[in-house]
């Protein structure tokens, strides 16, 4: 996958992009990127990308020209027309599943504002995609910008290990993780569940499936909306909604 | 205010926390930070933070030992108690009001794994919050706590202009914002709402008011849950049902 990004910061980009799982999915082919600092494509003399708000008030707005003619100068660059994505706090909320969507296409255009609001024009008529990463203020889209960056390279196939694809499914079962123990069983008096040291795998499997249930339970209910549960699923959220877990969060 | 921050990859954090406002904040003397990476707190001789699972399964699992002897490492520098907040899917979902509360802090410590779980006893002893940025799966901690970061940090004072504070408030008020418009006013045909360009502040206060009421309740109607509408935004509101505002999103 092919991403360009346009910001007025791209020295934000290069820790994050070049570490860890995006160095390696650059390593494997699966991931290619270009920062593009969009004031190179202002026109007036004094290279402002930024002007005061029609209507008055305080705050300046991103121009639409910069910006309108950086991403078609990158649409010009390829035969498929790319996804182009705006980081904004009133975008569409983004979910484990909307990274899956935009896992799938070839090359996607991330807008970054910084401080700033962006002329409604750009809205309309160039973005097809409008991105909140939560409800938050941020100083700038950049970091929006490498979290789904992060989220959805993962996603590529040849890119995370055994190792790492396994743990990290909280969102792709719906489901809070059961908690996690390793060595030492006794680490300074605090010990481990004694089921997972049993030997016995349909009761570590039975312990884990409750502990997620009644962690999802007590901290997230909201995720067993539109879930379905089997028989013994719903069963034992009976036990935990009896035993009257104290939902912690 | 104070962050550290345990991370096996403190190369990612550089460019985002010497840029724009987070740099300011240093310059200023409102935020200072320290990037421990915890593989140094390990004492075997492999220099190992993780192992296998008790109770079997892919995935490894980070370990107590060097996560507890780093924390306390870093309180025993300090008078007062720091908030230890652990970076992970499961953690409660971070919002403004969340970010307001964590920026009344002195010190902050996060701890940010790598594609692998946390031994529940680091959760259950040494953490104090739990935090999730979102419901999408990150490949670590660290693109959370650079997020964590910025929205607290630029809420200290000093840190942010009026120019930056002014626009960005979607969260603070509960409702996305307006659009936006500025020079030119016809941009390639496209063309800027009368009103905005009328000098009359009173339509304008309502034109932007009416439209911020509208992409909240075609967007995020869900942000109406639990705000208190005056009068003139409960009619507003009527007329924007009444024209039957689809939903876009």
């Amino acid at each position: 996958m092919k991403i360009d990004i346009l910001t007025l910061f791209p020295d934000m980009f290069k820790g994050v992009f070049e570490s860890s799982i995006l160095k390696r999915a650059q390593d494997v082919g699966a991931f290619s990127y270009n920062l593009i600092d969009f004031r190179d494509f202002t026109t007036d003399k004094h290279n402002k990308v930024d002007d005061y708000p029609y209507g008055g008030g305080a705050g300046m707005v991103l121009k639409p020209q910069p910006i309108f003619d950086a991403v078609e100068h990158l649409i010009d660059q390829h035969e498929s027309k790319p996804r182009v994505v705006l980081m904004c706090p009133q975008g569409e909320t983004f979910t484990q599943r909307k990274a899956e969507e935009l896992a799938k296409e070839d090359h996607l255009i991330f807008i970054c504002g910084h401080y700033e609001g962006y002329d409604e024009r750009i809205r309309e008529h160039i973005v097809t995609d409008e991105i909140s990463i939560g409800d938050y203020v941020l100083t700038g889209g950049e970091l929006g910008a490498m979290v789904v960056t992060d989220s959805i390279i993962r996603l590529q196939s040849d890119v995370l290990g055994n190792n790492e694809s396994a743990t990290l499914d909280s969102f792709s079962t719906n489901l809070l993780e059961h908690p996690h123990y390793t060595r030492p069983n006794d680490f300074r008096g605090m010990t481990v569940p004694e089921v997972l040291t049993s030997g016995n795998h349909q009761k570590i499997e039975e312990w884990r499936k409750y502990e997620s249930l009644k962690r999802t339970y007590s901290r997230r209910p909201d995720l067993f909306e539109g879930l379905e549960l089997d028989q013994k699923e719903l069963d034992m959220l009976d036990e935990i909604k009896r035993n009257d877990v104290a939902r912690d969060k």
